[in-house]
Order: C-alpha cells, then structure tokens, then sequence
C-alpha cells in the first residue's frame, strides 16, 4: 500500500517502536521529568493525586475490524479520563502499558499514540501521556493508567449520597450500547467476524451512536465543576444507569429513585462514560448536568426506576455478558 | 482436588472475582481513598509524584508451569518497585491491570494478589495495591502501575552521569538469566513445552538464580538511599549491565567505562532490576553498592569493557530476542 512502509513490531528493534510512539506524541509533555527515564515525575501541587487504570482488550473491549488505531487509542484515554473527572478531579497525566503481538505495524501504533494525543488535547487539555511499556502479546493490550490533581478540592466519593438529594447526569446515556449495536447487527459477516463499518450505509443518528462507542467523549470538564457545585457523590457511568446507580446507591447506604426515561438502553447500556452525580436539593444544577431522580432512604431495593424495581441485572458485566456479544 | 474449589474467572461475576482479589488484599490500603471508588487518592507530601509502568505476557514474560499466581504477583510488583527506586524515590502505591481467560481459577488470582502484597511488604514496606481493573483476555497480562514519593529529594535522572565519577552497582547481575537458563535447559519437554520445576533436582546455586528470575528481590530501599548519597545518575538494570549502561552513557553525553566482571551473563543477563549509579569520585559508595566501573568523558564508544568494546549488542531486547527464548 503506498504510504504504508509495513514495518510490523516484530520485525523492528524496541527502540525503533518508540521512536514511531514518541515521534507521534512529541512536545505534549508536561510533567517535570517526562518519558524517557525509569519513571516520571508529576507536579501534585496540592500534595494529593488521584489514580485509576482501565484496560482495553482486542475482542472483549474492541475489533480492530471497527476501531481504527487513533479510535482505539482515544478511547483508551477517554475512559480513563472519566474515572479522574468522576473524583472531581482534573486528569494531568497517562501511561499507557501496550501488549502488541508481532505482525502489529508500527503505523498502527503511531496512530494510537495520536488517538491517545488528541483525546487529551480534546477532553483534558493539560493532560499527556507521560510514560509507559511495550510488550508483544498474542492480544492486543492497551492498560492505561490516568492520573489526576484535585486543585485543593475534596475527592468526590459514590459514598456522599444523602436522602433528599438531587439525582443528575451529564453526558448521553445508551448511546455506545447503541453503537455496538449497530456494529454487531450490521457490520459482521456470515460467521458472525466484524467487518470493515460502511458509514455511508449509516443514518445521522447512527453515525452518533458508532462515535459514542468508538470514540467517546466523556464530559471530564464536568467532574471539578460537580464538585465545585457541591456534589455530594459522583461516579462514571461505565456499566449501564442501573447498576452504576446500585453501586453508588449501596456505598452510600440510599435508595435512588431514577425516573423513567424511556429509552431502555439508557437504562442498561454500559461503556457511555457519562456522570452520576447527587446534589443537596436547592442547589442549581451545573450547566451540562440534567436531573435524573432522586436520593431517598434506604429501602427495599437500592434502585428502582419509574417507582418500580429494575428488570433484570439492568447493566453490563464483563465476566457475565462477555459470551453474548460474541461477535 | 481438596480445598480447590475450582471456581473460575469465566464462571463468576464480576464482583465474586473483586471480592477474592480484595480479600488478599484487605488492610493493606494506607491511601486517602483505597480500592473501591472510581479511583484512588493518594498523599503526595512534597508536591510531586514518580509514576512508572511495566507489564508481565504469558508467554514472554512468564510461564504458569515455571510460576505460581504468588510468584508471578510478586515478579509483576517487583520490576515497578525498582523503577520508582531508580528515580530516587520511594514507592507508595501500586495500580494492577490484570487480564485474565476465562478458564483462570480465583485461587489463581487470589494467589497472584498474595504476591503483590508480600513484594510490597519486604520490598517497600508502605506500598500497597491501591487500585486496579479487571478484564478478560485470551492471554494472561498483569500490568502494574507504581507510584512514589520523592521525599523533598530531587530525582535522581539517567542523564546526569559525569567524566570522573565511580560507577557501581547494588544488587545481583546475571542471577536472574542464569534461572532463565535453568528453566530452559532442564524443565521443558521434548516438544520444548514448559513442565513445572522440580526444586529436588536442583542443586543451591541453581535454586538461588531459580529465585532470582521468578521471584526477584530488587534492592528497593538503595535507591533513596543512592539518592541521599550524592549519586549523579541512577538507573534500573533490566535488560542488561551492558545495554542499560549504554543507555545511561548515552543520556548523559559520556563513556561509561565497565571493569570486566568476569561472568558473560553479568553483562548481558536481563530482568536483574539492580540498581547501576553514579557517585562523584571521593564520595564513599553507600553500603549495599559495590565499584563496577568509571566515567570517561565521550569516546568513540558508549560503553567499553574492561578496555574494549563489548561483543554483541550485549542485552536484552524483548521485540528482538522473543523468538529465540520461544519455548
């Protein structure tokens, strides 16, 4: 292919690797000692930082046959982000473990390390990626480890819930599970293997729904501004509405009464990375946050929606429903 | 099997797998906010962090019928204690990737939890896995982030080596590609499929170097201290004395000037995770170092060996050397 020079991992020294990596992330550090040495240091101006790491796995996580290297890799940052933004806490820095098996190219991961670049640039501008790992794997790998400041503020646990509190969201809900949809309905072959997206085959609508899945964009602004606001808990929606808000419901000892919002995949549909946050009642939600339901004591069920328990589990596990989707 | 209850990863939920895993775990966590919310808080005393990452395949890295779960969690800790330390710092933190097959049992799992709580505690006593993210995979990956405190000190770099300065090192060379040869020489089968160790047939020696490739103990606590001592440049000896020294020789503009130890694999043995420094002349080496070398200003060669350039490339490098360790 012209402009492809093929080279694949395998047939490339390390050092060669990440040269193609850090060629494609030049310039965007801005730690006091970025990549290069054993570890980097990052400036923790309050004397706190906040972590998390999530991991994208080839077949679980994603298809190569859908996601392109920069989708892959934004996403790998973006739902990093959304766990720092969810503390209420501002992302400033990711290392990004990548397993690669050995006929990977080179330019594959260049562009990864630019779909990691730009999410950052977009979602969290301070933020870069300041180290990481190369391995060769049979499965392609991307652990990314995201790390944040709180800029003096209190982390915003899913524990702070209170009876009375206002329930809100900010970011679409059942979106990706939308996307994924239309990738499992529409892009497999006879065998059920993914196949190359037509997007001109697609709607407006679900174009929407594959970017939200592909490449989302979690509100991360949003998390400091929760907190600012007052927020008394705050977690990203990564498993669906219902469990996510079970999870916050149990570590906070409540019942959140969700209303109905008719769409049932904003109910279950997992990977949107949107925020759940609680707000004592009379505080004016933040702009880009929308009422959900509300906080009430601790009753029969943890959640219920519309006045009602949820069917089912109402949201996605990954050891449980990884059968199912299957392509 | 008794006492086995055979569970595996692919036949529990999500949350049966958390709770085996945080089970090991339980009151190891010294964070401001531990395991269990969207992400951790750690203290950051002096206004900065050291974060590095570094992650363990099956297959290149590890073999389950040369390591147990205890094992393997205490290696995967290990080799990201020793990056913190090579910075001068001192850990505090671990964040675990961990991607499994469905097929791996939670005793497996538990185990490997085990191990990184026992490399923490003889290690670096006040680190402790603080977060981590579960997923499923086709290939058994543990990708560990570190994190660690500098203390008020300044971080000692790799560039930072100078004409006249002692070279020296702390810890083992050659142990741990020593074992490695072990395994490959003695426990495979005539397919050159791994079989489990026979500890009987080995003799103290061989057990040693088994130990130091399988569950490697990095002198953790010398970094600081190399740092307090006055070291000009500091480093992790993973893939070799000889590639590591280059790299070092190379970010610091000089000739690193290696006695001859002797021993080939001290040399060019990978995985060791000793520490290799620089001390300005005059300055007595701390305890726990010992001379292995000068610094010369740049000659035509990076690194020479007892006088003369060394033979090869002299290490190790993961994207080029896979195949020929394929078993």
């Amino acid at each position: 292919m012209p402009g492809d020079d093929g080279e694949t991992v395998g047939g490339s020294s390390e050092r060669a690797v990440l040269a193609r990596i850090l060629g494609a992330l030049r310039g965007s550090s801005r730690a006091l000692v970025g990549p290069g040495d054993d570890a980097a240091v990052l400036a923790a101006p309050d004397g706190r930082v906040v972590v998390t790491t999530d991991t994208l796995v080839h077949g679980p996580d994603f298809r190569l046959a859908w996601s392109s290297g920069r989708d892959l890799g934004f996403k790998a940052a973006a739902v990093n982000l959304a766990d720092i933004a969810a503390m209420g806490a501002r992302p400033t820095a990711l290392f990004v473990a990548l397993a690669a098996p050995e006929a990977t190219r080179l330019r594959f991961l260049e562009d990864l390390a630019t779909g990691l670049r730009e999410a950052c640039d977009e979602l969290a501008p301070v933020c870069a990626v300041e180290g990481g790992d190369l391995t060769v794997s049979d499965t392609l790998t991307v652990a990314v480890t995201a790390v944040g400041v709180l800029d003096g503020r209190e982390p915003v646990l899913r524990s702070g819930a209170r009876p009375g509190d206002v329930v809100a969201v900010a970011g679409a809900l059942g979106q990706a599970a939308r996307g994924l949809a239309v990738l499992f309905d529409r892009f497999r072959d006879d065998l059920g293997e993914p196949v190359p997206v037509d997007l001109a085959a697609l709607s407006p609508d679900e174009r929407a729904a594959l970017t939200a899945q592909l490449r989302p964009s979690p509100p991360i602004a949003l998390g400091p501004v929760a907190a600012d606001a007052g927020a008394t808990a705050l977690m990203d929606v990564s498993d669906g509405l219902v469990l996510d808000a079970t999870r916050m419901a149990e570590a906070s000892g409540v019942t959140i009464a969700l209303e109905n919002p008719g769409d049932p995949l904003a109910l279950s549909g997992g990977e949107d990375h949107a925020l759940l946050a609680t707000f004592p009642a009379g505080v004016p939600l933040p702009e880009g946050f929308r009422p959900a339901g509300v906080v009430v004591p601790r009753g029969a069920h943890s959640v219920t929606v519309g006045g009602t328990p949820p069917v089912g589990r109402g949201g996605w596990d990954p050891y449980q429903d990884w059968d199912a989707h299957r392509g």
